[in-house]
């Protein structure tokens, strides 16, 4: 996905964006804000780059696609950037969020401060378990999955996290596309198929903790005494028991 | 970093993976043990990329970089391809996990059975607040984070999980890299700087959301009536206000 672009139906008032570009808009935001709490009105391209945790180049690029590429020797005027890039994530107005699944995890979801300091209302609560339903969390009431076309339509959601488990997770997409949900951010560890038009964002925790074993293995791997390469002798065993490729 | 391969040192007895290819390898895995357990001894490229959400030629692009292509005709061994990337993976055996932090999605990530599951276990559990420390949270006893450098060493630790808020994050990450912590995946809504050989995963959630925003601006700015171009005039307003860049 990454280097895929946004659809080649993109009109001229809407700028046709990488999709690694759309992920890192989010970055620069954040460290925008930051930048602003702490009084600055400009920033250079490398400040907002180590602030953001990228490249330089890759931020100058990623901006120029909005058309906007700083003045030289001043740099970017923070908050008129702030404000490019919240029109064009469409964070100009606070978006409404249904969260399925009021678990261990869905119900700290529910009270994460951050979503409500960066563009999201949390507007309603569902799980299908009855002993769940009139919890009040975070000032909110949990309904019952079946209130989801009435909550939909009323609230105007267009978004929803999933946090089911994994079994429950495409019944309730299947549902919430019904009711007109049209982007999901989902958190069970399972793939959604959704009909064209929906998008889906997947954070699935256990697969961080994954790929940052793959690093841990490496690096005892690599730190490992190397065995010695007698002459005549060709090769290393290859832990995998296969055909090694190489760089 | 997508294209990023994991480093020029790596030996022979290592393989040299794409970093996209690292990240959907417990995608795959994931979708394998899901069929081991349906009953599957077998599966086809077709049919695992199916199950793994991912185009079946990635798929057989990442996993010819472990030397495995499968057999014509009858597709790969499931039990074979859970033990080899579980092997990649460095899953062979459960690693010590930390997590400091236990506000409230701390918490919730303490309890999180998919850990457990899939290759972790959370052996420790910190906090900077007195009033937090000695609560038991899933068997374990919430320690200050004073206690790091003895707990991180008894335990064998080399992964942490950072739940703090954005203004701890960044001193939280130097005690656990000074206590021999070479793996973080970071909550904390900002950027870490580590030293070299420790690896940062990071998941944003208001990030996720605001990409799922952009999506739904772009759909609604797609599906909005097209301003009639008349002959003569040329362009579109452009909702940005800067130059926009074309496919």
């Amino acid at each position: 996905m990454s280097q895929q672009r946004t659809g080649p139906t993109d009109g001229p008032d809407f700028p046709d964006l990488p999709e690694a570009t759309v992920a890192r808009l989010p970055e620069y935001l954040r460290a925008l804000h930051h930048l602003a709490e702490q009084g600055h009105d400009t920033v250079s391209s490398e400040g907002l780059a180590a602030a953001a945790g990228v490249n330089s180049a890759k931020l100058r690029k990623d901006l120029s696609h909005l058309g906007r590429t700083g003045t030289r020797g001043v740099g970017y005027d923070v908050s008129l950037l702030i404000d490019q890039i919240e029109q064009v994530l469409g964070l100009t107005h606070r978006r409404a969020v249904a969260l399925v699944g009021v678990g261990n995890l869905g119900h700290a979801l529910a009270g994460y401060a951050g979503f409500g300091s960066r563009g999201f209302r949390i507007v309603a609560l569902f799980d299908a378990d009855p002993g769940r339903v009139g919890e009040h969390i975070n000032g909110l009431v949990v309904r019952h999955i079946e209130d989801l076309p009435e909550v939909v339509e009323q609230e105007s959601i267009s978004i929803a996290v999933i946090a089911t488990p994994a079994h429950a997770a495409q019944h309730v997409t299947d549902r919430l596309v019904a009711a007109g949900v049209t982007s999901v951010l989902n958190f069970a560890p399972c793939v959604l198929n959704v009909p064209e038009g929906v998008d889906v964002r997947k954070v699935d925790l256990a697969i961080e903790l994954q790929i940052l074993s793959f690093h841990e293995h490496r690096k005892s791997a690599l730190t490992a005494l190397p065995p010695v390469q007698k002459p005549g002798r060709v090769g290393v065993a290859n832990r995998l028991g296969g055909e090694a490729v190489g760089s």
